[in-house]
């Protein structure tokens, strides 16, 4: 068995999550605690890459030793752990899963969450948690819109340009657009998802709201399999990992 | 007659609302984009003093000038002085008041809000949002104190030690506790407050939730007038101005 640890973190002074040499990455602060704890600089592996300045509510990650060779319990590692890590970076739990598991190729969906403040004044209370949009967006149209992005279909026009993809085709199970007050939260489910894939929909979905796009143009942008057909990538600060769902292995 | 602005700003790089030298704070932040703005720097009208670190979703003040002496209408003024404001201060809307009106002095009432993050790992989305609270907490406990706090009462238990004040009685309209996930909100309206009153009623609440102090123990601790019989004063990060309540101008 190994420990698969549920993380959240805060985006805005990670350069996402994978290593990179002089950067300040998820996984790069996580193994530094790792091998403060343990001893052993054991390698993590991620659910996913991120981008830098997206947030995370759920990120799954694994490391890389058998359960029995950590010094630890499995219930006391989140804590143990949380006493090296910053303030931006934090464990929730910890499971075991078996051996052979793997958080980004075993079967399973994300769910991202994007978060507009949409008024004509910024909000200070959010700053780096959502995209500040001061045009008037509607919401019905965004509502109607987003259902067309539901289904198997190929996203290539809703990946970035110059991403090298094998296979375009993702399931969308979900896709739906909520309104609390001043703020628009857009949310889907996928069995994965293309290079800035969210924030491209995010965008695409911001520009039928303020009436840029018909609320019946995401059929044609899809049928293009053309980046240039689709909207603008929207910002990265208003991302949120917000679940991941395994079909074993509970999201806390 | 006079414009007041309804502001909303994160306390966490602000030593408060009021000028002190050398200090960075809310009005000078403000009178210096009034002064950009308008070419004078008009005085501006709070309508309370805020400790360092705490927010404020709604703030009211005043430009100590006439509106007629203001070179824009008072429509324009928010989105001209947001120009001038940094990120963690905005104006949301601007009004119309009668030149004797006074933020602080006239007749209103106050509601803050208190956010508890009460889980056993820190929440690095809410970072500087909150207070953390790892130990479990009682919320029906604290539910069942915070009616105690309801009433027309001397609240010298819930001032800080040494503050000067004339009269401690205050009316507390509403107190209220409650938990959304790992979150828990307590929220107090009153005509006024006490210098900290409302971090030592949280920090007093907190401890009722862990089991120090008893359901009960609030009306005792109102009795002694002390400072000393109620519980600690809570994190300033974890306070928040929510709305102000005047007879005549509405909160936005």
């Amino acid at each position: 068995m190994k420990a698969l640890l549920w993380i959240t973190y805060c985006g805005k002074d990670f350069c996402g999550f994978q290593v990179q040499p002089n950067r300040r990455t998820v996984q790069s602060v996580l193994q530094d605690a790792i091998q403060a704890l343990f001893g052993v600089r054991y390698d993590v592996v991620g659910c996913s890459r991120t981008d830098s300045g997206v947030h995370a509510e759920r990120f799954a990650c694994l490391i890389q030793a058998p359960l029995e060779a950590l010094s630890l319990s499995r219930e006391r590692i989140p804590t143990a752990l949380n006493a090296y890590l910053p303030q931006d970076l934090s464990v929730i739990s910890a499971v075991a899963v078996a051996d052979d598991f793997h958080p980004r190729y075993c079967q399973h969906e994300k769910e991202y969450e994007y978060r507009i403040w949409n008024a004509n004044y910024e909000n200070p209370l959010q700053s780096g948690f959502c995209a500040f949009v001061p045009q008037p967006l509607c919401i019905e149209a965004m509502q109607q819109a987003a259902q067309d992005f539901v289904g198997t279909q190929d996203f290539s026009s809703f990946c970035a340009a110059g991403a090298k993809v094998t296979d375009p085709v993702r399931t969308v199970s979900a896709c739906t657009v909520s309104k609390e007050g001043e703020q628009i939260i857009i949310r889907v489910r996928a069995d994965g998802f293309l290079y800035h894939m969210v924030r491209i929909l995010a965008g695409t979905l911001i520009g039928i709201g303020t009436g840029r796009y018909a609320p019946t143009a995401i059929k044609e942008m899809l049928k293009q399999k053309n980046r240039a057909a689709a909207g603008a990538t929207a910002a990265a600060q208003g991302l949120f990992l917000h679940r991941v769902y395994y079909p074993n292995v509970d999201c806390p």
